[in-house]
């Protein structure tokens, strides 16, 4: 390769600052020479915006990547090496929609693996196919490198419902939980090793090491007692009842509170709606911030108010990804991918979060313990949820979607579902085509 | 065998006439001999009122039987050829309690697959082991055969906690569901089968045929649309939504309205406490009566007020089962036993139930296909529930308990799993030496 | 179904008279009222003698069985109820090459899972994909009963190479060894049960039942002690070490021997080449005999010297196994299937030859023990054996055909597979139209 | 750690010298500051004279690593880091029996994975377990790193008949087909990279990169027409069939011709028995030589003559393997470990030979594609022979040892294995100390 063709879909994101910040610093192993950021017609205003940013910010670097940015998907995507999705169908306002709908009916939205997940899926699907599809004429042997959340189902929509294998999903979860033990034991982060395992937003710290030497039981039983298991700007922290961590015996993601503690998590968010508005509401607030930051002609390096928004670590995570890939580094960091037998109770076929070895080749899920038994169960169900979610996505299967919101976690009974589906698909109609050219 | 003898653990139960009359009837082809009837010393009285009914019963009918009564039940055991257990530890006290506590913090109690289950698992399966082990020395031939709710999880406890291979777990769900097809299809029942796979409580009907010919989706669909899919005596039926069960593709059990209708069940179970009292207390003053009636010197058949009970078709899957094990008759019943690659997503070792070829050996699972996907993850997260339980049980670990309550579907939160925990705990203190032996 | 209408395909054959006997003896209960007896051209001449006996013997035992003969298979599927299919690609000339080739190579041909098998399967498979075609069209709810050989690598074939799922691979292997066995121990064959798997012509009898009693390591001990082992009339019988069979712990099929005593059966081929001449050669003899029977006009009933010729038991397999399914009568027989997790160490989608309970709905595997790890290799190879000869067949693929040849067990090395490979594409030739289209 | 103890048992082998060299090397990064050689006292000359040339070494090569000769191996293993084995039981004699013996019978002995390796693996099973008992006493935390053939076996035997899991088995073949590859296509070893995966001296390259791009088919076709496909010092390049290979499409190992030409390897090694010996034979004339150089008080280096023995590579993988684990390193070496379900194909808990990432906690297997189906059969069918040698080493049970030997590929017959087995049991009869204290 002479110098790496990067495409960011979804060019106008607030994130984007971070991504051109990683590619920057590590200009001199990963020699970047285009990206090009794409976005939608009605994105247009906030793409100019952000890459002005990013032209000030490669210029005040003094690096040599060229900027580009387009409407124009398919020019965009010609000879691409690495293709990055952040995009959002239907933006901040219909993730609104996605919190406060399920709300309505006493049920958490979640944006990822809840009903809310769900719509952001239906909508999302579609588009990423539609995406593969345009890879598989311009640019066969690029890697789709994913963040759009829910980044477990697009993967496996991806994985499934396509022909493209070099599909990589991405979440910062993972790495925030690495920081998060870093800080607790003050170490260095890269001291810290941990056993990823399970899905997205629904991973697990199988083991966690520090300076190679195992400590999972001890830290999980410090964390706990001191109420540090942390968590993420987006996820209020409500701690975790210390019995059932040391039966649990490996640390849980933030998410996991959804599951294990919904009544607290739905009174939380509940509270949220009525004062701060929910997550894509105070989203909403940080972004226009952002933005007005990003206008300012004087800034060309990335805002440290970004690191507010939830997407800390997001950049590293790309960046070292991009990073292994191209110079064949075989070092190991979780991402999704198929799961091949790593997990044995998640299908042979089906996405999972998972440490990987990172070769040119693309991950390669490395073999570690199995699941909890007490976890099982709960993974297995987010995967049918998604399994489904995704099939549902793509038939456009009225039925289907009623039977992935009954069946997911955080929604008790069928006829809930079927009220909070039956509004949903009314409020997101404009973004559900395979919906709506249907018969309900 | 010089004719069979039946131990009957748990003998004073308001059940026993049911089987008395099953064996009665089989007695040319399953030429019974002895019946003896074990309880325990505060199961006295009632062990006289239902074993003097059943003495009546077989002098009535004329058939060469000989019922014994005892506490003893080693000398019991002796030579058994079959045990059946039907015992209730605490009584229906107990179960009062199980299904009350929960209730006070807004969660379903459920005697089996709920928080009710998992207590109702911790009195049972010490003594399920204690049974074994006696079995192991007076009668190492013999088949276990139990009825002890929760019959899953007391399966999985023997299968993984003992080194008794001969037992199967018996559950009248599955015939009852076959009933309620060939009633609502105006069918006699023989001409109706069903394909069962799941687990105990929580067992799908994969495949309906009527004369041999698959009718499954029509079934469905037809009984969706009436809302006739049926329940049992102690569930009450609230309907499915018909668009959930098409895409679920397969018929559910009654017992899965508490997973797929949760809030509508606690409603009801919240109502009912009030009104008519909990499912315990229901059953308690039917078997009161049903003991009144017992008395009656008068009285030497199964007085027909026993099927209001909730145990209808138990004395047929009994009978049946023990019939075609000592007959060899190769036929095929729905029973609780050891997976082994039958269903894919469950465990190798663990408890199941499903489709059997019943022969002189015991129980062998039939390939069916796989569980539908939607329910895949439900299903393993009760596994997941029973064998924590079922360790929790053998090990009296509190912390394992507080796992096992967390992660069953019906409990909100790691907080709320704890104070219902707790306050369970000081409940059935009695009925827990595994625990209370121990630090907390 | 007024009357059922059987097609059996290869009529000309001289196991018809045994399957008229079958249908005949069975008439009551399976009331078959046409069979269309289906040849080529070739096979004229033995199509009406056959068809003719046929004729007689339904006319003498006085059944309304219309039996049709015909040249046009089309024309005979229409409608059909059951398929059978039992013809002979190259007829025996050609068997006779599979054996003399690999011969010269001092290699054994055996006529199924051996080199032989490799081209039986080459020549068979592309018609039986035909076949299958017609009945898409003809007779799309009617059963597959295939008895051609190699039976485990047909089967395999439409499993995973044609859309066609309603295919019974059927063998007289596993009730001969059944009868072997009640002969063995002077006990009629109905009071035993022995528990079948593995794969065609390499299938075990995992446990062996006498009246319900499991008595495996007593039979087997016995029965190789006092080298009663026993065989079918086409397998020489060289009896086992029984220090062999007693540590492998499960009854071996007569064709193991070519895979555990290889010298031994090369040897006795190769004499028997020089002799009496191979199999074939025997068979041709045989056969010539019994058209002669079959000429006779007096004759009207299935000739008692068709026995020797090493079918024993097929009509008893194949009539049982339609009466099973047409009659909805759930009872166990072994046939080859699709595995689906029956047998752990084999491919979930793959044939095995397994005891099935035999429904409406077609077989269903029973759940039994594992393999014996001690033969888990060989089946596996085996297996991997028939796939690859499988895809060879359909592809055409030179490459894949040397490939089968090279891994196959009696196969000494790549360079011997790839002479015996060359002589036997050139001998058959004119029966491999996916091999002489294609540059090799 | 301060400085890292290391104990060698078998320190008297002619390998030594390799792995006092690649200690010494690595010294910077591996300070190592105790190697203990360990040897019995028929050994004890041997020892000594390697004992000093190490000595010597480390003298010349300025660095403080202490050399320790003993004979008491308790005394050495206490507190030690990783213990090394290489040890022969019966010594170079006793292999020649392995090769000698089952070639009277026209059968090759193949001191791995045939009738050599089962009596090899007889021999030093239960040595590797009292081994392994030592060290859960004096050592409880260290790495036992295996280089005694047949590494697969006695892995296998570590794994499934004791509670010691830090164990590794290792093989100097993976690195020697890395080697060939990097020869053949005259790149620098480091730039090629191969994904392994199999058992041991039964391994496949499934992939082969160079500079990170995927180049298998080419290098296949080229090496195999170029007939390049290279071997090892102690084994005959027959060359492949180009057809057979490409059908294949992976590279198969040295070991490998044993199975796939197995005629010309039987012809080759009889050959050689009659004129230069057997390959034990040739071996103890090399090692003679070596040691009359070792005894030279002038040498301080590894000679180069070593590298004709056949070990080359060996001290690479070992010393490599030690440094990643000492270092956690997280790069990928091939090593027998346990499967985990890295395989499908083989059971989980057996030893696989494979690519894994080397941490400070052990191996830990990567995901990769399943091995072609047509070696599935013949990986299985060793793994059986692995399984149930090592079960018979342990029990010293005579029937499952000729079933072992029966089973094996290399083995036509029960009758001729019998002969083979009871020849080699008389013969090594001193070693067999679980046979002979029995009764046959």
């Amino acid at each position: 390769m002479n110098g790496i063709k990067i495409v960011t879909i979804g060019g106008g994101s607030s994130y984007t600052p971070e991504l051109i910040e990683g590619f920057i610093k590590r200009y001199d192993e990963l020699p970047v020479n285009e990206i090009w950021l794409v976005d939608i017609e009605a994105g247009k205003e906030k793409l100019e915006i952000v890459g002005d940013l990013a032209k000030r910010m490669v210029k005040e670097a003094n690096v040599p990547i060229n900027i580009h940015l387009t409407l124009d998907r398919k020019e965009a995507l010609k000879n691409a090496d690495f293709v990055t999705t952040q995009f959002r169908v239907g933006q901040l306002e219909a993730r609104a929609k996605d919190e406060r709908i399920p709300l309505e009916y006493g049920v958490i939205g979640q944006e990822t693996n809840g009903p809310g997940g769900l719509f952001k899926g239906l909508r999302t699907i579609p588009v990423i196919l539609d995406i593969v599809k345009d890879m598989e004429e311009q640019c066969p042997n690029a890697w789709l490198i994913n963040f759009t959340n829910p980044a477990g189902m697009v993967t496996e929509a991806v994985l499934r419902h396509s022909n493209w294998k070099k599909v990589i999903g991405l979440c910062n979860v993972p790495i925030g939980m690495k920081m998060m033990v870093a800080n607790f034991l003050e170490v260095e982060p890269h001291r810290v090793e941990i056993d990823f395992a399970g899905l997205n937003h629904m991973v697990f710290g199988l083991h966690i090491y520090v300076d190679g030497k195992e400590t999972t039981s001890d830290v999980l039983k410090r964390m706990t007692e001191t109420n540090s298991t942390g968590t993420m700007e987006n996820i209020v922290d409500l701690g975790w009842e210390p019995s059932f961590i040391e039966a649990l015996g490996v640390l849980p993601c933030p998410y996991h509170r959804y599951y294990f503690k919904t009544d607290e998590m739905l009174d939380n968010e509940k509270e949220n709606a009525v004062s701060s508005g929910t997550r894509a509401e105070v989203v909403k607030k940080l972004e226009d911030e952002l933005f007005e930051l990003y206008k300012d002609p004087t800034l060309s390096i990335k805002p440290p108010q970004l690191e507010k928004r939830g997407g800390a670590y997001y950049s590293e995570a790309a960046c070292s990804l991009i990073d292994s890939i191209y110079n064949d580094r075989r070092d190991i960091q979780p991402v999704n991918t198929i799961n091949r037998g790593a997990i044995q109770s998640i299908p042979y076929e089906s996405a999972v979060e998972i440490s990987c070895v990172i070769t040119k080749e693309g991950p390669k899920p490395i073999i570690m313990d199995e699941l909890p038994v007490a976890v099982q169960g709960l993974v297995s169900q987010i995967k049918s949820f998604e399994r489904i979610a995704a099939d549902s996505a793509v038939s456009g299967d009225y039925n289907k979607a009623l039977l992935a919101m009954t069946i997911n976690p955080l929604v008790p009974s069928d006829t809930i579902a079927k009220k909070i589906l039956n509004e949903m698909l009314e409020a997101h109609k404009d973004y559900l085509p395979n919906f709506f050219e249907k018969v309900q």
